[in-house]
């Protein structure tokens, strides 16, 4: 009653090499030539195959409220569209609202995804204000199995929190072994910034990236640096965008702290002449930070390749053009802030393999292992391992995807990605030994997917 | 009835050669040789003096209000003292609370120095609240002869204002020809820090500078610079101290970006070791940002030898060691902040040129040309040229001078370099063509000086 | 009659994890938990061990004639040291004079080596000379299994080649797919101040360091990327030592040049203090590069967590103090440069790992899959996979290993570590499938070393 | 029988002034306003000019043989333009053939000089081989006026010395107090380039600049000041032209060693485009370094408005393109390399002013007075003092320059500016006290320059 995947190329983070790799239950158990075969075995082909560990997408915002809105995907709807992009696990944020306890919003959020989730998922917890009562819930949030903790120097009337507290969180965590996540942008300075474009009527999309520049993104990841350099905690820089960003790690990681970085497809892809689409089409890229320049993308490649920049998530964010984004059309202010890209991860950073920017190894490496090490999810998830769970994805480099709206499984009603064809996409997708995606076939039940609990990181 | 300087060699921040100088009433009227005299001219004999340009004190808080105390030196004793140091001209601070008018405050200072300066004086002035009200005077105060305006990114309870604030003002400077002048430390974080060493009984002197690490400084300063860069406004740091600030200053110059950087004599002569000095001594080095190690101070005199730092003022800011600085005897919060420094920055500056550090020329550009350059006071001040005001110091390289509290005109009972000797000091100061300090005699009248009415200086 | 490895933690360049080993005949043919047994097989029991690659030390000089004297370790003793240590294959240097034929020196070489390895061991060649009849060779050399040539940029009189020339062979290398491996020190500069020192009469050991400061090397290894970077050809650095190489080395990489960079134990863990040992002891520390000062090896160690500097081989080049060493007593310039270190290469970077410098995956990474990936081993060995090479190591982390010479198996008559006592060191030692080491007892026997044709590295 | 100059501006290295400047022979007496007049003195009006010292050119090449033919210009015609461009001085080179004797060379070069030159003129030194007895030959020539010397990296079969025997020049500088100019091309791996395109039929003009990169610049710069950093030697650079020699010079500066770097008019306003001119007319655009795209321009001003860049020269090496560039019409390889300049660089470098990238201080600064400075003519030129030479130039900001060559002085029959016309030229040149230029007329006679001997320049 075990699964075995034969003549397939397996491919880690290290290495690559030709192996049979049996499943027995929802564990991997043998890597090897030659693997005994049982009659009830279940033989999987992979000739011309890839045999990968699962996808994890480490920044997802399923299900999230914005506003009077909500992100368009679910936790089924898009833990689903996850696996068909060969994604086996998520962790998704936790996303309090100023004033609520951080335990009573991991009930709401584990009621989001309860009865839903088609893959694994795991939470990351947002602080979004500095109420001793907040950080009096660091402590019980962690021992839920909670270890990395969000702030946003950004969206002063919501999302961001002062650098003293910060600092205060960044002090805990490094004592505690938790991992404090950013987003950095100067929202003080963009908040002036958007004053001054909407006195001047500058109200379009693309406006939404002149008040958000990079200088600002730099700004704040230099300073958060510097926090963090003065407790000696560890940091993880999301959604990084820009050089300047980039050489503020560079520095960082070069003298001696320990900082991770990542970014997402859409920077790697996409640029800042998207938001000039016209009839109010711009508006299907807004998301924050911006897109940038088509130089950056080169950079952030670069580092992906030399490892300055360690994972690729999505933050995945969907909104529907009509009915959601189109909130704004008078006023980018109101257009709410995000893209979906939870399917097209890998299918999409598998071009750098093509186009010979990073090599397979480096892919899994971005994909799934290295967002298993940093996150807490090693050795159980992210890797190609006998005992560790039967998540796997049989690459077909050879497979086309088009990235139209239509052919994709994402609930949104647009692809930012729209008449785009690319080579190499998921053929089979195993969660924890059950084949849940088949080609075009979805075979998992929502539900089935499981609560990662996490320790601390370090 | 003209003054003629005979048998010197004259300094500039160019060049250096023989010549005489003669003084018609309150301008310099000829450079040359052999000048013509009458019988009513007083002839100085300058044999074996250099003559240079007197020097300007951009960076002063005379009879400052601190809590409930007030700084040592008035306009008198501190424009007195600056005298006997080669000074001839200070640019003090305005310095309103929260709430106050800006032109009120200007009033209130105008008063302050009113009958009571021995030499000319401009004032700089400080924004430290965010009001529209504030805001809104700043055109007038511009038209007041003030363009030169402080914003504080430390001192959250009193004198901070956020990152939009401060684009707020760069933009508005960029417009009308003024300049920002900022204090870089990042405030929050150091009351964080301040916060956790309390909570620890960390009370000691010492510890003022454990709450204010130079990485916060360093930070402070880049983010200054990346809102300056987004508006494209020129940006003056005022007391760099480390070399975190320094590599973000040149790093940020070399990318044309329109930085001045300055820097204070306590910074280039003094390090964090004095704060350990016992018997509460080391209160009275407290000052912010706070003295750093050693090695910081090289780099200090190697920007200032290559330009990337263009200025030496002196924050002088002088409290008692009895009755001030012993406020604070139980609890650093409590140490008033600030270090005399009026009188000595000429003869601790003149060292760098006893060790080579900088030329004679660097020195006359550091102390007198490059101040009046960047403040607005140029050509009338910091030149030895015709038609320009004839504040002139005759410089005598072999003087020694003690720089001993009993020794030097500073209204305060210690002094930071007790014991020290160095060579080099003024013999004479004229401030607008009137023999002043005459070696340890003062002939100047209090209330002489006049207020210097600035333009913008772009 | 296949070896089973059970009981111990996996250890790969990107993930740990517990599982069995089996070997049949000379490779690795599962992985997993609850493998096969046959009554037949061995079974080695890891419980407590790691179970790691087999190190590839790709940079060695066995039996090197230098002047009148040749290195003191041959292919035997060499290679059976190598496999006390850990180390599973070599990569020696084919080292013609000036004049001489390529490919005889290859016969010379594989001569030296035929019946004498005990491990495998690859070749690269060395190119002193710029004769039109040496590049006409290169071709036949690289169909021979040579895919790495190696130049000098130091030694003028003998192994030095001009700029011209070295631009020519990162051409030639550019389109063959070949690697060109660079000794980066000038030459000439480093015979100017030789001559200097001679004259001085400063003739000890430690003038040695004196005559190739770390400036020289900074100075080759950027001239040495300028012409990589002019032909777009990639490019080895062997033994860097000093921050200066490195800077240049890391700002290559981040502007997108292929640079690989390999260290030494020795400027690990030894600093040019060495070089004053009294009786003339320090003879025993001089190499080339030499040995640093002490802050240059915390650089080299960050830069190793980080993948800045991919590889770690030993340079070894062994002589006895007594009759080799001591041939330069009067003269540093007659003290033949080298030091031993094939055998204790793993168990001294291992102490990396104990120090929490680098993780265990790192640590291989750095002494097994990066040299087999980089140097052309790939897939066949540096990694544990089913298929490759059964070249394994029993690493015990627990086992005190005391690096005295009388306990180590180099032939040679002192240790650079004498006295030191270090933690973790190898078991028991497999290549291809064959215990050839067990403990402090060697198995193996000469001549089964296999020379190891290697293809093109791109 | 003075002159005075009346109701000028004066601009200096760092002030600019209203006032008048009396000459008494050849020397300036006085500055000032209402100066003392006598019914012989000669009034110049300089309403409306600016006052400021002449030029310093500090890169000439004045009939220097060149292969088989010489550049056209010689000390009479090339001295004459000079004065025309506001330039009254010159330092030209001595270039004595390889295993020519220095002085024999010296004495060659004062023949070609004497009783030709116009202005005043200094003399380098070139050193073109290594030989004891070149070296011998070093004291004296400092002794006869000359503390500058010149190697090469480039041109290995007629002027490149190795990197030993620039070292030790560099030591002999540091110690005798001379300065090593140096120009900094990577010559060996620039012959192997133009083998290579010479084997592919690569001859036409462009492929001169593709066989000497920009990146063979930033090599040998770098290498040049690792080798001063040495021995611990001063070092000027001439004619830098690219971002990668910048960033060495910027890097070597701010750690603190002493490099000057010198940039020419052409390397500001030309790009490697004009190599692409039709009919061959590339070929008046070769010289070498070569002309860079145009990105490396924008910060070569940069660099020059921060001081990271002293000096401006012109290493002015014309040759008539029908006769003598026409050479090469076939080959690249027979060009002979050098562009006209030596009366355009003030007109030319004022348009930084006219643009607002550099002060009039600074362009007086870059012109004249760091040149005299670092060349060792100070205080005698570069300065507008009373005592120094009255080489004077009155400078007319709204005076229109047409830059065609038959406008011009220079005694080549092209422009590589035709066509052009920019706004600033001189009004009237003075010479030691003579007015040799007055608008388009030349009043000075051939011979009337001395040579100016120089002393050690630290």
């Amino acid at each position: 009653m075990a699964t075995l995947i034969v003549n397939g190329t397996l491919v880690t983070a290290s290495e690559s090499f030709r192996a049979d790799l049996r499943i027995d239950g929802e564990k991997i158990s043998h890597i090897g030539h030659d693997l005994r075969r049982e009659p009830t075995d279940t033989i999987v082909d992979a000739t011309g195959l890839l045999v990968m560990p699962g996808g994890i997408d480490a920044h997802t915002h399923l299900d999230l409220p914005v506003g009077a809105t909500r992100a368009s995907d679910d936790f089924e709807s898009g833990t689903r569209a996850a696996a068909f992009g060969g994604t086996t696990s998520v962790i998704d944020f936790v996303s309090p609202a100023r004033g609520d306890s951080l335990l009573g919003a991991l009930d709401t959020w584990q009621a989001l995804a309860r009865g839903k989730a088609c893959i694994d998922y795991g939470l990351h917890m947002s602080l979004v204000d500095e109420r001793p009562e907040t950080f009096a819930e660091l402590d019980a949030v962690l021992d839920a199995g909670i270890p990395t903790f969000k702030i946003y120097t950004a969206y002063p009337d919501t999302l961001m929190i002062s650098d003293g507290a910060i600092l205060r969180l960044l002090n805990w965590s490094a004592r505690r072994g938790a991992l404090v996540l950013a987003h950095a942008e100067n929202g003080g300075a963009i908040a002036e910034l958007t004053r001054t474009l909407a006195n001047e009527g500058k109200l379009a999309p693309r406006h939404h990236a002149d008040s958000r520049p990079a200088i600002l993104e730099g700004e704040a990841t230099s300073r958060l640096i510097a926090l963090a350099e003065v407790v000696d905690a560890p940091l993880y820089i999301v959604h990084v965008t820009c050089i300047e960003a980039l050489e503020a790690i560079r520095s960082a990681q070069r003298r001696g702290i320990d900082i991770y970085a990542e970014t997402c497809p859409h920077y790697l892809f996409l640029s800042e002449e998207s938001l000039r689409a016209p009839d109010f089409e711009g508006a299907k890229f807004v998301c924050s930070p911006p897109l940038r320049p088509r130089n950056h993308a080169q950079k952030l490649w670069q580092a992906l390749a030399l490892g300055d920049i360690e994972v690729v998530a999505t933050d995945h964010c969907p909104f529907n053009f009509h009915g959601q984004k189109d909130l704004g059309r008078d006023d980018f202010r109101k257009i709410p802030n995000g893209l979906p890209g939870i399917e097209t991860r890998l299918t999409l950073l598998w071009q750098g393999v093509v186009e010979k920017r990073i090599t397979p190894n480096r892919f899994v490496d971005i994909v799934a292992t290295a967002p298993a090490r940093i996150h807490g999810l090693c050795p159980r998830k992210g890797v190609l391992a006998p005992g560790t769970d039967a998540d796997i994805v049989l690459w077909d480099p050879e497979r086309e995807v088009r990235l139209d709206a239509a052919r994709l499984h994402m609930r949104v009603d647009y692809s930012p990605y729209e008449g785009m064809t690319v080579r190499g996409g998921p053929a089979k997708v195993f969660s924890r030994g059950e084949c849940v995606v088949d080609g075009d076939e979805f075979l998992g039940k929502p539900g089935r997917g499981q609560f990662l609990r996490r320790a601390p990181t370090q």
